[in-house]
Parts: C-alpha cells; sequence; structure tokens
C-alpha cells in the first residue's frame, strides 16, 4: 500500500463493499499479516496492514465537510484521551489544512441532532503511513469511528502508532441498550455520566434509565411533586439534572429511554399519591426486593387523569420516541381483593388480570401516543390490542421476542443479558437476539432491533456498579453490533483484557472499587492473601439471599461485593489443568503452573484467617479459604499421582470428589468457578491406571467426560 | 471501670482537667494497658481502659442538649460510614432516648453557623462498656468528637468494638489549613469535596482556595465577567458552585478562605482585562510554570476602582472574616520597564519594587477592610504600615514568622509543608511552627495562629491531587492540632496506615489512583513488576522540569505521577538492613529479608524492558529498573559477603559506591529512597575485615555513619 492523498475514492469504494463483507472471528484474531487487533466490537470488516502511522506531539486532527459542536466536541474528547494514553501534549486545536492533520474525519451531515432509532452510524476508518480517515454520514458515524481508531492505536518498542488500515463498519442492530436501575439503588450524576462514556467507547447507543420501582422514584415531577419528595428519601434527580443527561448522551450518540414502571412495582408512587392504589394504603418506601402486591387502580379514572398530566409532563422532559411503561410482574392480589376492581372486571367482562393489565396498557398506550411518544414494555404487554410500533422487551427469551416478531411487534433481548446475575462475559457473549437458525422471515428478522442488557440494582451501588458493569458490557456490547459470526469466546477475553484499561481512561471503577473494597475488608493495606482467594471466586446472584437478607439499606461491602463475575484465576486454572491432562502419559506440560496455582491457594488458609481476625467482616472467608486450601491440597495429590504413576488408594477419588461436592453445595454468597478443573485432576489422577487401555486423547476425552457427568 | 448513665459529671471533671493534661508519644503508643490506639490527630489525653463497647447492629445515636440540622447531618455522615465499615444496617434515625443509644451527643450550644478562626472545637469523648458520650461546647466540636470516635472503633476475633476510653482533646492552633491550587490546574467540584471530607476527618478548619494565579482565572465575577470568561479556559467554579463548597465546608467545620492573587501571578486577569496591567497587552493565558513578569499597575487608580468593585463582590460571596490577597513573587520587571510607573515612584520617593508593592498593598488592604475583611498574605507583604490584625503566611520559614509576631502581625507556618514538593510524611512531619526552644513571649507565640499545608498545582492534576495530599496531609493536621510532643515518626507511620485506608471511605483516590496509571502505563492488568519498580522510588519536585518541561497542558500521566512520596519498601528495607547491620558479628537477624528485597528487585529488570517495549510511556522505568537490579546485585554480593565473613575483593567497595552515587546524581524524575541502606550494606561488607577489632556497637556505628557520610 502506498499513501493516498485523495482517500474518498477509495473510501466510497469501500462504503459499497461493507454490505457483503464480514469478517470472522479467525480473521478478527488473525488479520492479513498475521498481527491480531483489540477492537471491541469488533468492526464488519477489518484489514490490517502492515504500514504504521506514527502517533507524536506533531499529532493533529482537521475536520473537513460537516462540523458541529457536537462533532468538535467528541473530536476533542478522543484526543484528550489519546494525549493522557501516550504522555504526549498535541497543539491545541484543529488543524487548518486537512493535508497537515494525521487524522481527518470528512462528515457529510449532522444526522439527526438527537440520536433516534436507526440512524445511521457506518463509517469508514481508513489509515495509511501517512493520515487516517473517519468517513462517516452523520455525526454519530464520525463518533463511533473515533472510538475504532482509538482501539487502534497500538504501542511497541519503536512507539505508539496506528496500524495501515481498513476498517468499514456499521451495527447489526439499530439499538443496542444498557437498562440501569436506579429504583433499588440511586446512582449518582457522576456515576451514570462515566458510564454513558463507556457506553460511546464500546458503540451502545441506548441508555434505558429504570427510574421508578417499588423502591424508589427518581425523578422530579413538578407536576406531582410528592413522587419524588416522599419516594425516593431524597435521592432523585432534579429536571435539570435529567437535562444534563439527556445532553451529556446526545454529545455521545446515545439516546435515553425513560421507564416508568406500572402498574405494579410502584410502591414508591403510593407514598405520596395512595388515591392510585388498588388497596388502602398508607404505603412506605419498599425496603425488601422481590414482586409485591402494591398495584396502581387500572379501574378508576382518576389514575387515568394522574398518568395522563405525569406522562405528559415526562414526554415534554425526556426527547426519545419511546417511552418505557414497564408492565412487568403485576401480583394481581390486590386486584382479587378488592371488590370495586372485581367488580368492574365482571362489568367489563375480564376473565383475569391479564385481561385487565391488558387494558391499561392500552388506556396508558393511548395516553403515550397522545404525548408523542411511542410505547416500550416488558413482555407481558404483549397484546393484540396494542399499536404495532410498540415495542417489545424480552426477559422472557428469544423464543418469546420471535413470537412478538411474527405477530408484528418489534422487540429487543434482554434475556440472556442479566449483567446483575454475575455470570461470566462468556456466558452472556454467546446469546444472540437472532440466533443462528431462527425461523424468522426476512421482514419479521427485522423487526429484532436489538437488545439491552440490564443491570437491576438489589444488589449493586454506586461503589460497586461499575464493578457489575464492566468490562463485560463490553462483550455484550459486541454481540449488538459485530456480525453474528464474531463469537470466539477466547478471543474476546483477551481483547476485553485491553479493552477494560482503556475504560478506566472514562472514570469508571472497575477496577479500583474491588481493590478498595479488599482494603476496606482486610482494615489495612495488605490484601494480597485475600486478593489471591477472592480471584478465585465468583459472586453469585441466587446464593445471596440465601445466606443473609439483603434490604435497600444493607451496606454493600462484603466479600462478595468485592468479588468478580469473571475469574481470571479460573480461565487460566482450567486452562493448565486441560493442558496437563492433555498431555498424558507424561504430564509435563504445565505441572508446574498448576502446582504453583495449588501452592498458592493452599497458603491463603492461614493468612487469611489471621485477618479475618482483625475484621469481622471477612469472617465470611475463613470457611472459603478453608475450602480452598482443601481442594487444593487435593489437587496436589493429583499432581502428584499423575507426575509419579502411581494409583490413588481404594477410595480416594470417591473422598476427594466428596469433598468437591460438598464445596458446590455449600450455601454461600460466591461460588467456586475453580472447581470444573478440580473435578477434572482428581479424575485423571484416579483414571490413571487404565490408561495403559486407551489412546491419550481417548484417556483424556475420558477424563473431561467423568469431571463434566458429575454435578 | 463501672458502666456510668450520669456521665456528665465526669464529663465536667474531664473538661476542666484539659489544660494541663497533655499525652506523649508514649503514651499515644502505649496507654494504659499497653492498648496501641490508630488516632491521628493524638488527643491532647487519651486514656484507653479494658472494657469494650461493642458495635452491633443495634447501634444507635442520641442527640441530647442542642440539636440543629447540621449536628444531625454529621452524625448521619458518622453513622453511615460506620455502616459501611461494619458492613452492618443500623435501625434509621436518633434514638428517642438517650439511655437505649450506644453513642449519645451532649452539644451545648451550636457554636458559630459559619465557622470562624478560634471557635471552640474541644470536646470530650467518654466510652464504657454500656454507652458512648461526646461532650461539646459547639457543633463543630461534636463533629471533631465524632471523628474520633469513628477512628477508635476497633475489631478482632469477636467483633467490632470501641475500647473504653477518656478522651480529652482540643486543637493546638486554631488555624489548621490546606491549600489547593486551582490556579495552575483546575480541580472539579467533586475533587474539592471528597477533600473537604478527608480534612474534617483529621480535624483541619480552613481550606485555603488558592482561586487565581497565571495559569487561571476560576471563579465566576458577575461585575467583571471577563475574567472568568477569558481567564480559565472554561475551567471556573459558578457562584452557585462556590456556595456548594462553602456550604459543604461549613456543615463540616471548616473555614473557605479564597485567595486572589495580586499584583502578581495575575496574567489570567490580564487577559480579558489589560488595562490593569503595568505593560502593554495583549495578554494569554500563561502555560508555563514559574514566576513571571505580568502585573497589575499599582500606579493608576483605576486598578483600585477596579478592585474595589471586584473585592466588593467576593467578600459578599465568602463568608469568611478573611480574604488572601496573595502578593508574593513580584519580579517588578515590567514596573521597571514603564515610563509611568516610573514617574509615579519618583514623585512619591518610592525606592523600589518593594516600597511600590507596599503602597498597593496598602491601598488594597483598605479596601479589604472597607468590605468587612481582615487581609491575609504571603511573606512579603509584612509592612510597618498595615493594620495590625493582618495576617502573614509564611512561605519563608519559622524565623520569618517569628519576626512577624514580634512585629504584633499574627501568622501562620507554611514552610515545611509544601506537599508538593514530594517529601515523605515524616519531613513535613517534624516541622514544627512554634518550636521547642523558641524565642518568643506568651502573647507573641499566640498570633502563631498555626498552619497551612500548600498544594501547588504545576504537577497535579484531578487523578493526581488525592495522592499528593493524602495520607501524608493527615500528618501534617497531627502537627496543627496536637501537642507538640506527640512526634514519633514511626508510631505516626503506623496510624497513618490505618487513617489512610478509613480515608478511603470518603472517596479519596490517593491508593487506587496510582494502581490505575500502571495499569494505563503498562497498557495492561498485570503490572506487579512496574508496582515493585514505583515502590522503590519517590518522585521528586525539582528534578522533574530538569528531564523535561511541562506545561500546564502536559499530561500527568507518567511514571513520575504514579510514584508515591513515601516508599514503604524503602522504610522497610532501610529497618531490614538496621537489623542486619545492627546483629554484628552474626548477621542473621533480617537477612532473609534484605535478601529478598534485592532478589525481587534485580527481577524486576527483565520484566520492565518486556513492559516497555509495549508501552512508549514506561520507557522512563528501563533505566530506573537497569539501575535497581545493579544496586541490587551489589546488595546481594554484601549480603554474600557478610554472611561467609569473606573481605570483599580490593577496590568492590569504591566500585559499588560509584554505582550508588552515579544513580543519585542520575538526572530522573524519580529518585531512589532506598539507597542509603545500599550505602549501609556496602559499607558494611567492606568494613568486615575490622570488626575484629571493635565491639559490635561501635561497628555498626561506624557503618552507619560512613554510609551516612558520602553525599
Amino acid at each position: 500500500m502506498t499513501p493516498k492523498t485523495k482517500a474518498s475514492l477509495l473510501l466510497s469504494a469501500l462504503l459499497l463493499a461493507l454490505a457483503p463483507v464480514v469478517a470472522s472471528a479467525q480473521e478478527a484474531r488473525a488479520p492479513a499479516q498475521g498481527a491480531r487487533h483489540n477492537l471491541m466490537p469488533v468492526p464488519v470488516s477489518v484489514q490490517l496492514l502492515r504500514a504504521r502511522m506514527k502517533v507524536e506531539p506533531t499529532f493533529r486532527v482537521a475536520v473537513q465537510g460537516h462540523s458541529d459542536a457536537r462533532l468538535l466536541a467528541g473530536v476533542g474528547r478522543a484526543v484528550a484521551r489519546l494525549e493522557r494514553r501516550t504522555g504526549m501534549e498535541f497543539a491545541r486545536g484543529l488543524a487548518e489544512i486537512p493535508a497537515a492533520a494525521n487524522l481527518v474525519i470528512q462528515c457529510k451531515g449532522p444526522g439527526l441532532e438527537t440520536p433516534a432509532l436507526g440512524e445511521d452510524e457506518s463509517y469508514v476508518l481508513e489509515v495509511s503511513e501517512r493520515q487516517a480517515f473517519v468517513n462517516s454520514q452523520t455525526v454519530t458515524g464520525a463518533l463511533r469511528g473515533l472510538e475504532t481508531f482509538l482501539q487502534l492505536v497500538t504501542a511497541d518498542g519503536a512507539g505508539y502508532y496506528v496500524p495501515e488500515a481498513r476498517v468499514g463498519d456499521r451495527p447489526r442492530f439499530p439499538w443496542r441498550g444498557l437498562l440501569i436501575d436506579v429504583g433499588r439503588h440511586f446512582e449518582p450524576l457522576e456515576v451514570i455520566k462515566r458510564n454513558l462514556d463507556a457506553m460511546a467507547a464500546v458503540k451502545l447507543n441506548v441508555l434505558h434509565w429504570h427510574l421508578s420501582d417499588d423502591q424508589g422514584f427518581r425523578v422530579e415531577s413538578r407536576v406531582f411533586p410528592k413522587l419524588h419528595q416522599m419516594g425516593s428519601d431524597g435521592l432523585f434527580y432534579t429536571q435539570d439534572q435529567i437535562r444534563e443527561i439527556i445532553e451529556y448522551a446526545r454529545q455521545r450518540g446515545i439516546r435515553v429511554l425513560p421507564e416508568f414502571d406500572m402498574p405494579g412495582h410502584s410502591t414508591s408512587w403510593l407514598v405520596g399519591h395512595p388515591e392510585l392504589a388498588s388497596a388502602p394504603g398508607p404505603y412506605t418506601i419498599e425496603r425488601r426486593f422481590g414482586v409485591f402486591d402494591a398495584s396502581m387502580d387500572p379501574t378508576r379514572e382518576e389514575t387515568y387523569a394522574f398518568l395522563d398530566r405525569f406522562i405528559g409532563e415526562m414526554a415534554a422532559l425526556f426527547p426519545d420516541a419511546y417511552l418505557h411503561i414497564g408492565g412487568d410482574e403485576v401480583t394481581g392480589k390486590h386486584w382479587r381483593l378488592s371488590p370495586a376492581i372485581q367488580a368492574f372486571m365482571k362489568a367489563k367482562g375480564f376473565a383475569d388480570k391479564q385481561a385487565l393489565q391488558a387494558y391499561f396498557n392500552g388506556r396508558v398506550s393511548r395516553l403515550v401516543r397522545k404525548h408523542g411518544k411511542k410505547m416500550v414494555g416488558w413482555d407481558e404487554i404483549l397484546h393484540p390490542d396494542l399499536p404495532r410500533d410498540t415495542v417489545i422487551q424480552s426477559w422472557r427469551g428469544p423464543q418469546s421476542l420471535a413470537e412478538g416478531a411474527k405477530k408484528g411487534y418489534p422487540g429487543i433481548l434482554s434475556n440472556g443479558y442479566y449483567l446483575d446475575h454475575l455470570m461470566p462475559a462468556s456466558t452472556h457473549y454467546l446469546v444472540d437476539p437472532l440466533p443462528e437458525g431462527h425461523d424468522l422471515t426476512a421482514e419479521e428478522s427485522a423487526r429484532v432491533l436489538g437488545g439491552e442488557a440490564c443491570m437491576w440494582a438489589e444488589y449493586v451501588g454506586p461503589e460497586t456498579i461499575d464493578g457489575r458493569l464492566w468490562p463485560r458490557m463490553a462483550a455484550v456490547a459486541e454481540r449488538f453490533w459485530s456480525p453474528r459470526e464474531v463469537r470466539d469466546v477466547e478471543d474476546m477475553y483477551r481483547r476485553l483484557e485491553a479493552v477494560s484499561v482503556q475504560l478506566e481512561e472514562l472514570g469508571l471503577t472497575h477496577q479500583t472499587g474491588p481493590a478498595k473494597m479488599l482494603r476496606r475488608l482486610a482494615g489495612g493495606e495488605q490484601v494480597g492473601p485475600l486478593e489471591t482467594l477472592v480471584g478465585a471466586l465468583r459472586p453469585t446472584f441466587f446464593g445471596r439471599e440465601k445466606v443473609r437478607p439483603v434490604t435497600q439499606q444493607t451496606p454493600l461491602v462484603r466479600l462478595v461485593d468485592a468479588a468478580r463475575p469473571d475469574s481470571r484465576a479460573a480461565r487460566e486454572f482450567a486452562h493448565a489443568v486441560g493442558g496437563l491432562v492433555d498431555d498424558a502419559p507424561r504430564f509435563l506440560s504445565r505441572r508446574e503452573r498448576v502446582r504453583a496455582f495449588l501452592e498458592e491457594w493452599r497458603a491463603v488458609q492461614p493468612a487469611v484467617r489471621v485477618m479475618a481476625d482483625r475484621s469481622p467482616l471477612m469472617r465470611d472467608a475463613v470457611p472459603l479459604a478453608d475450602d480452598l486450601a482443601a481442594m487444593s491440597a487435593a489437587g496436589l495429590e493429583a499432581v502428584q499421582y499423575l507426575s509419579a504413576g502411581g494409583a490413588p488408594p481404594l477410595g480416594w477419588r470417591e473422598e476427594r470428589l466428596a469433598l468437591l461436592d460438598r464445596v458446590a453445595r455449600t450455601p454461600s454468597e460466591v461460588d467456586f468457578p475453580v472447581l470444573p478443573a478440580f473435578r477434572q485432576l482428581v479424575h485423571a489422577a484416579a483414571e490413571q491406571p487404565q490408561l495403559r487401555s486407551l489412546t491419550a486423547a481417548e484417556w483424556s476425552a475420558r477424563v473431561r467426560a467423568l469431571a463434566a457427568e458429575k454435578k
């Protein structure tokens, strides 16, 4: 490749070529010259070539074609990040002459003033030895291209550079969101802002702001001030702050979708407005978590008069074309208990609560429409009477989503993307809103608009939310943006680590938060053994309340809050054990690595016991350290048997498996993602005598099968 | 001690006894039962006894006597911190009946609405097995007592508790401040807020806000909007934000002292108002650091008309009784170059720039007084014509301060407390505003109001300021609050570590920031070797610009920015080497510890080289890792000679010392605080043959003397 001054011709050609070019995960890992990139989400097409554009203190940007305040602000943010990453001080301001710039933004037009569903977000990024060009139709497209440019910046002994590249890119789905629940735990403005920055970095475009729930009503209502005054403990956003967030999001090409959950999940409304309720008040803000009976009364005209004014106020405050009315999890108990509501249902001929809720949804839908918005709601709202532009958000699953699409409703998938469930990134990553082999027609497929990850906030607060979202959210963002074929888990984790460090540039605390919490747990700066223990654990969602109840007011400062959903140690240990098992009959490969893990884990026990004596808050750690030590001792025995080639005594396997089973079954707020590898080790040691009658490959497959077999 | 329900009698007695009781550092370390406490600043008197008041989920607070919103908010913050530290969820709200409360606040009256110099900040804290009482005359006193209570919370295997205690406390100095320079680098609101929280935690009571300098004018002026519009790059505080900070500080018993530096250090004013300048404009915001010639014109009446209106505006905005006019570092060059100014000086009979500046100060002083404030300024302003209530802030030293006091001027010390110079905490800690053996009369001594630590912001920004201030600031706060006799450095470091972890509760990033910067430097999550290297280093202030120039726009993201002023490794290594040397002739004590340090440091070299190849930003680390490895190799040789008892070959000592000298002399942004211990090791090994003719003590003294001798 030779440097190009008139790159636009080539760029147009690339734009045309965009649609059919689909990069496979293989390509993502190994492009032309064998170089790997750290792009996340992986673009539709990437070609990396041999030359390099150096990044030096003379680095300048030019904007050619359309320019506006939003684009210039975006360029300014990108340049500032590049300065901080390289430590270089660039000249202030844009280059006057594009030919003198290192990065040229060629933006055709402004695009939409306020981001909206379906806006053109495509871009082409072309890097030659001399210059880089971002070409886009809209400012939003340019912002997306700038993020890719920043991710392409690389370094080696010779300095910082951007590899010669041709990237053609556009999103697979137009709706790529993150739901943040601020009802259950409030999140201050700066938390929302830094998460918007992070969303923009991985090309997400919808902040779904879950603004009310049983545990809190979080928006100032000037029409009904008792809503926020009595329903929020003073933890709410003023309308000015809401506008500030909307503008912050707009600057980054992100829509803000407000959700006001109704008729259920509405206790906090009823504190100030018990007249809306299906059962007599008074109500207080709910402190526990779960599904509660409090519900609006769908039978009274006053309810709709109230909602009419309320929706009118919020429709004016939030510019997005959509408004989310929740609609999930109505128990119906208060409806059953109310003679008036029962009489209403009888008069209307409603057979069940579903029918009554459908009536409610229909009424609310007309109010939403009256105030110029389209409605979004959870699965439950799906009903033939609703207008066809109602968007169904599926917490039930891709099947439910597909059904909606067949009935003509657009939908987005959230099932499988509940990040608050604390599964590893790999689990969420492989969930697809439109999986291979689906049976939808092209028209129906087009109704699958994308997806949203959810951060429900039973167990997250301002200190922990970043770590519960990131870096995993970036893997989900890739699912929403990149071609379906991009699904190599190992490569995802490799890129995720690079992206994770870059995300810290934006102020995220996903790395610093857990470290800080461990120091607090330990009551001191020396936390090494605790860090090792926590590194072998994973927090659980469903296990948490089995151990101790949690309310909105419970401090989220325990071991479980400091543990991370993705355990790097578990991945590396599994890899090492796998290598050892595959190396039958010699068992040399990775043996020292496995042993090192086991010895470190075993050594943690006494140190953690001493620390826990100083800090009752970390007493939870003691039985976990004991279990890890016991498992590690078993693991070391296994390695010893494998090394020596001798058979373990009768009953050894059963006893060790019983230990692992006991650990797996122990109720805890955390679990051990390292367990499967331990199981492999035990079976490998015990299966050794049979080795002679099998090939190494057969034997290794047998060990893996045995390990997988047991729960 | 038996539990007391009527503690007030005893508390009154304690209050009376306060003055004469002075705890020595020895007591701080080893009170009655040999228990140590982590209090910082050390109170005037502390008695720790045997019993314990348990902290359990039933913990409640009662407020008896005076109560107001400020006190209740302070109690609320303390309870929230205790919840997060213990993980317990306490019942909401105050206990109705004091007898049912664990902590009872007995506050006599509100004290001052807005904190002011000389307010009663004393308190008595009495903890029995059943209850704790904080007794105070004012709300501010109660807030101070609450902080001591929180620092007393302890834990062991049995749970959280507060030891039975009697604490009587009041500050040594009434003016205990921290200067934050937001002129050179702007600091966002949340940075100021979290630092106010931290200040309150260590009982500081003045935020000296350096709001203007050559590099920025940081306050919205409605009278002269060009000041902030043209002098700040958009980085300024609105008047609403200023009020928000003043209120935030007031809630915590902290005064806010605004400084507007004049007539020098004023380039940023002159950008919008060149008519104020001594030399013709136009002016632009200064980006470099240093002392510049730009200066207001002290000869024109228009200057004073401007300052009259400006000071009037700021005097109304800031409620504090004092206003700081800077007054430091006027070069006088523009005065010399201006014929008009020269003519004015001649007409007035002013012999030099000092006389002209004295005239300026006199005029400004009358304006400050006209608007109801007392004036504060740096040493330079000291002049017999100034009113006797003018406060002199000494950057020159205790001598200068004492001179002022003798002339009748109150003063505060800042010399020795320049935290931006990045000396270890121990250095600042031992500086005393009123050192033992001073020659001031009681009356003159009373004019020494206290001190202020300074955080000048050439090389600090929002990401690094917390780590440049904390935890060292806590040691200086102790100097300002605690009796002069409290000056045991080792014990200070012990308590500082506990306080440092607690300070993170308040959102400070002094621990998380450096870790994050190392990940960015390394471009990845695995930073172990880099952490080890940085742990052996100390950033320098004066060395920085010798290596590369820094302007306001230089990203502060290099190795030097991630290094900490206090090196724990250096302290521990010195301790280990000292123990080894003192253990002559056996050299067994701590030998393995010394060897472990040296081997870890030597091992850093190859890893750092690999990392630097991926990240040019951390190339600085390579020669440092090389030097540390070379020194460690020399150290290992020394340990080997000491262990084997053999003499090193001729020239060994000279060569090794030459290496250490070369490292010490190498210009760098960082230096090696581990060097003195290396020097001891080398001399110890080389002196070994002479050992026979000396006692072990004589020999060890000789080694230390030799090591200290060489620069």
